[in-house]
């Protein structure tokens, strides 16, 4: 198997098909048009520029358009940059589909669901059952498909799902060091607290915020969600409560856009599943990047900190 | 007219009816048990002490109980005291009503009303003006009722309603100054932004916070109920999502509770409106207690400052 | 009428007389020598670069300069700027005028003195009405023709006076609500909260701070001139330390500069009164910029907030 | 089997051995010497006065003594107290011992080491497990006594030993979930990361700092410790280093003590394990006190908050 | 010569004439009135307590009153009080002054104005100088005789003039270490930065804030008392805006009451010299008061630190 | 003798012997390879570009190498620059050396020695003296060579020795000052709070941070150093600790990287001490490179701000 375009060395040729996930006209300081492109296949993104452009060239060249390119590694301030000699669109008779080039979970979406749903019959409380079940059905395609996120962490094709996983594990594990913690508002919890993102987040390719997004977000969406859904299944009790409140506190504080802390125990250790899970990602993706006995470059989502790999 | 108990001076006998706003049993530190009474009448409230108390007297002498009491008016740390002399339980044939010991608005519910709907007439938009309705006559009779806070401002029966009237006058008159203005968002989140207030607060007498406005929040749920509304109006468009911003950012920022930062002009200004108020009535409270000429006690709702009455 | 300089489209062009607000040398990277230029007329101001410039042009195309520009506008991260292909010094006989090139209220200043003298009038105190009218005769031409500020909001010729003038209206307004307030001492703190600015910045045009507005301010600036009023006027008694209060509090907090938090209810009332003012101002300004359903720029100095531009 | 001092209800009588932890000397407002003791059984401890007191009595009643004690359980501002009725020291031929009375880990210093020893045999790496396997036993009657700190959580007999067994099935948990992790470095950083306060604390009864504890801190103690090892066994290498900053950082931030922050992998997930487990015994400790429905006391040590117990 | 009132152990009887420093009524839980005196004589001030106390001994037992006490030390809270046995004022007769039984400076104030002035003589700058000498004069005999705060540090008889003389010596020699000082303007800071107190504060005997001091501080009255000096002294340049930075950026920061950060070397270094004055003093005193090998009471004005004091 | 590289004015031919400091290669917006250099001399350093540069070109101007540079001084944003013309590496036969070319301290390291020799010989504590002695020792060649820091000040050949000799001056000063404070304490602290530099930074030419300086830090380091001088020497006693105390808390606080606040009087001077003579040598510097009457560019160090220089 070839590599892939983030695992090339400087100096590399590259021959080959590319999606564009971001195309950006621009204008050099003398006045030049320009379109600096964001250029990806599964194994991640790198940037190209296309220079003295011409109108037509940026809507052959949008966002979401299969390109051949041909061109060279080089190095432009500590980053990787592709240096396009030759570009063309993709041809409808080569067959090539946009799946194949965006980066996504490494698990089918057949997998990431029946992992889901292995949790789902472990909760014994009905009325939580109930509603995990009824969200996750509601949301099913996008819940399976969407990124967690923009960028940092997840920001892929079944991102989301992903991370769902990765943190029922986290909590399976605590759960059994840790008794007293109720294994169905945690589970659920971790279901459905970020279910919000499919409606904040645009989709799975060129992910952006949507309005509602900006100025209602998912934590706020998916509370109103869980109300409906109560609603709807005419469920009444605590239970409804409990997930509401799971669910607008897990940015566990109010600076970080949660509108009340954690108050209870679940509330409290979900919060910590999703950030460690999240730093694993950021910590394994900077480090694959570092040689042993160097430091990482910095990373923002991380206090801006700069990362040791030992040489051990 | 009679002075209101907050009125007396230090020394001054009291012999009058009095409702008990809260009661709570106490041991001093040689064991001895106590019950702290806060007494209340139109004017405000006052603590007092019973000594060396008995069981039974506990539940004589519980929240919500209208009682005659003698005393004298003493200082104890800055603050006045009652001294109990004598106190029983009123008799159903003194025909002692609570609503007359209750600090509470000077205006009655239908003016309250009439004054709300005014603006509401001044709706241009139907959406917005049809939710607002919509939520103001779901949940009127407690609008009208319940205070807008369990201390600090506006925390008396109507005070919810005295503060949403109050605002809407300002609200009117930044809308005279600036044009710009939307109008009826401003009005529609002034009426809209605290109704969440008469779920998350136990009601107008010895008010506490429910556990579900300690875990959910009246912002939380305020926002699944304009949701709510909208569905069952069948409403649709951006107007639902506009309040809905409004509704939840108007504490202005993440540290407050507001799970977004306000991103419409409105609710920038809403939240102006909502502090202005609010300190209005904080300031007047503590400089209508303090001499011409001398520094107020410390407000702790305003960073803990004191302020100058000046003699002019 | 023409439209402005800042309501062109990309690809338009220009051909008219501009005034030079800011002229900056610069080499670009290979160590060629340019010129930074902005340029302005009364809708506000754009940049320009003249590439490969000679000394003598640093000189000729320096600030406060008329100048006859021909060109196109072109966009640059975001922003528009104006490619020069032509520019040369107005001539004497095209009888061009600063005033006419330099964005103003739309009041003018006789119109703007008259409305600050309505509540002269109004002011009942007579202490303080002869300290704010001396205050304002001393530097009326200054007041009615500063700025209120280099950049953000009211930024340009009379914005100083354009400011007081709008938070009078409010102040009046307020008034109005909570008849509680002092009159006398809102006005005048408002009137002269912030004339310390004339001598803070240098002037109308091309406006920087001065030394004295560096090391010492317009807030300490004023209190001292107060003093120094108050002294020639032979008055004395508690109305000049309380103007001075009010001027020394504006800011709010110290951390934005005030050596003392307000104190007094006025004072309280008009920090927030400034703050509406400007924000106000400064979301009117960013969303005339913005399209019915989208997000604005950034605004650094509303905490870097985007606001969004209803549809409705 | 009885039960411990800390459930009895308000009202019981009391009638036992209970071992004094503090012995505090004290004087009422009106001048009359008492003695506020601190008294413990296995299940923790309670608070308890001695009126009247006489200079003698408080060498009788000094901290580390045994005493019988009858009295009676009341409430005293929220908390439950024992009113003293009769108090003696325990004679010798009552044959009690303190490590009876005294709150401890349900596991036998031996279990505990134990399962410390089954994680230290799971290292591969021959220099880590050497510079742990030197620390253990140079400090391992202390370790497997110590408490982990004076209060808030682990703070009774081997609570050190306690923490670091349940952080260390946390850590081997994350390593199955995460296998990127170092298991090494993370299992020796569990184990060596707090044993600093076998130096920094007083010992397993009556805990407090020392001077070295207060002067230099666990984190840079240990420190030290480690260096010395590492001289004493002529360890050379990155693993030296590596396990001292993953102690020096396990605070996590600057502003909590850690002279440098996490720049590990495994540090940084440490700092989490560390967090949780410490958590989760404060949440276990408090949810304990409530009853089912209601909010708990507040928490200091967790952001000053009450936690909800749920009725599901 | 016989031990000041702070230097008695606790149980020695006391038998002399003392200052009532303060005197404040109080009513204790249970209703009794009593008053809450500060008693003070060279070496500093004791807390005391009068039970059960009538009207006319409130005016008896005044702030500024001297007495005859006799009582006994104890130890209340961890702080030594005094146990009145008997009280009575002192008669005329008994020929007792005020100033016998205040704590000040060790030197005269004949002595503190020698020594400014020998820092005077050394300015070479003639505006410098000539503004420096006016000030001293006018408030020359406060200045020599005012307290540098109401408590923490100076804060006794001449201890404005004690702390300027100190941090003169200080100042001279960083001038002798840094050349690059300028020698009068750190003099002539030292010496007015906060001569503003003697308006702030109510004078050397039991200060406090005066309504001026309060509203607008020592920073903001100096800053216009050197412009009018200046006026007065018809002096024009740059000096007078030096000295006037100087004085209103000693605190170094905003949010310490400094309406601008230093932005003069000799601005910048007068802050530090304040600081470390001021913290010598506080440490001295908490030490003094502390046995070798121990740790001091906590210091609200240092972070509410606790230091050691070595053995070595 | 001939001026510095940092003391020529834009336009000034340069011809003549530099230091490469740093060497980084680049790319232009364009693709094009470039290499980035800092040179210096005695005086300081300055930035240097070579355009189109080749792949063996990167080896010949490498960092630590002499080079022949002919060239212009050019001004870029504000901060001078050398437009090269020629370059080439120095010839053996032209006896350059390198430390001919780096700025140092203006004192030898003899000097530097004898300086701190005399503080060490007026100590009185044997155990005192003896550690930092053997510390002096063991690190005195790189003690009396390397920089304090890589940047801001004292980042020259012997600035850690300078920073050393110049606060111990300071020390003795405050010593006659506050006669209370233990000398043998502040002078040994003095010396040894930054020898850890020398292990933490790699050297005194093109000076970055080892690996150990980033993962463990100075503080930590010296720490350690200390606690085995100790055994070595076999000292015991509380001097070890206090040492120890007094170079971790050297930084403050703790979000300044100390793992402890300041809890000895010493420790708490030595961290002004500290401060201000690092802020004395940033404003010498900065002002030194600003004309009479203006603002110096803002100092990040020093809360990014902007110095004035004064006329007078």
């Amino acid at each position: 198997m070839t590599k892939g375009i983030t695992q090339r060395a400087v100096g590399e040729t590259v021959d080959e098909f590319l999606l564009i996930k971001q195309s950006v006209k621009g204008v050099t300081t003398t006045g030049n048009p320009f379109i600096s492109l964001v250029l990806q296949d599964k194994s991640g993104d790198i940037e190209a520029k296309l220079w003295d452009t011409k109108d037509e060239q940026e809507k052959i060249f949008a966002a979401e358009t299969i390109v051949r390119v041909g061109g060279e590694i080089h190095n432009y301030r500590g980053k990787n940059q592709l240096r396009i000699k030759s570009i063309r669109p993709a041809k409808p008779e080569e067959n090539q589909s946009i799946s194949d080039l965006m980066p996504s979970s490494e698990k089918s979406t057949d997998e990431l669901l029946e992992e889901v749903m292995k949790y789902l019959f472990e909760m014994e409380n009905p009325q939580i059952q109930r509603i995990t079940r009824f969200m996750l059905k509601k949301y099913q395609q996008q819940f399976l498909t969407f990124p967690a996120a923009t960028r940092n962490h997840h920001d892929y094709v079944s991102g989301l799902a992903d991370h769902v996983v990765s943190m029922l594990k986290l909590g399976k594990a605590l759960v059994e060091i840790y008794p007293g913690l109720n294994k169905d508002l945690l589970f659920a919890g971790i279901i459905l607290h970020d279910i919000g993102k499919v409606i904040e987040l645009s989709g799975p390719i060129a992910t952006t915020y949507t309005v509602e997004g900006n100025l209602i977000g998912h934590i706020s969406i998916m509370v109103t969600e869980v109300a409906k859904a109560a609603e709807e299944l005419e469920i009444e009790g605590e239970e409804v409560m409990l997930l509401q409140h799971i669910i607008l506190s897990h940015h566990g504080k109010e600076e970080w856009g949660s509108p009340k802390k954690p108050m209870l125990k679940e509330a409290e250790i979900l919060h910590y599943i999703d950030n460690i899970d999240a730093k694993m990602m950021m910590l394994d993706r900077v480090l694959g990047k570092t040689k042993e006995g160097e430091f990482s470059e910095r990373v923002f989502a991380l206090d801006n900190r700069s990362f040791y790999k030992p040489k051990i």
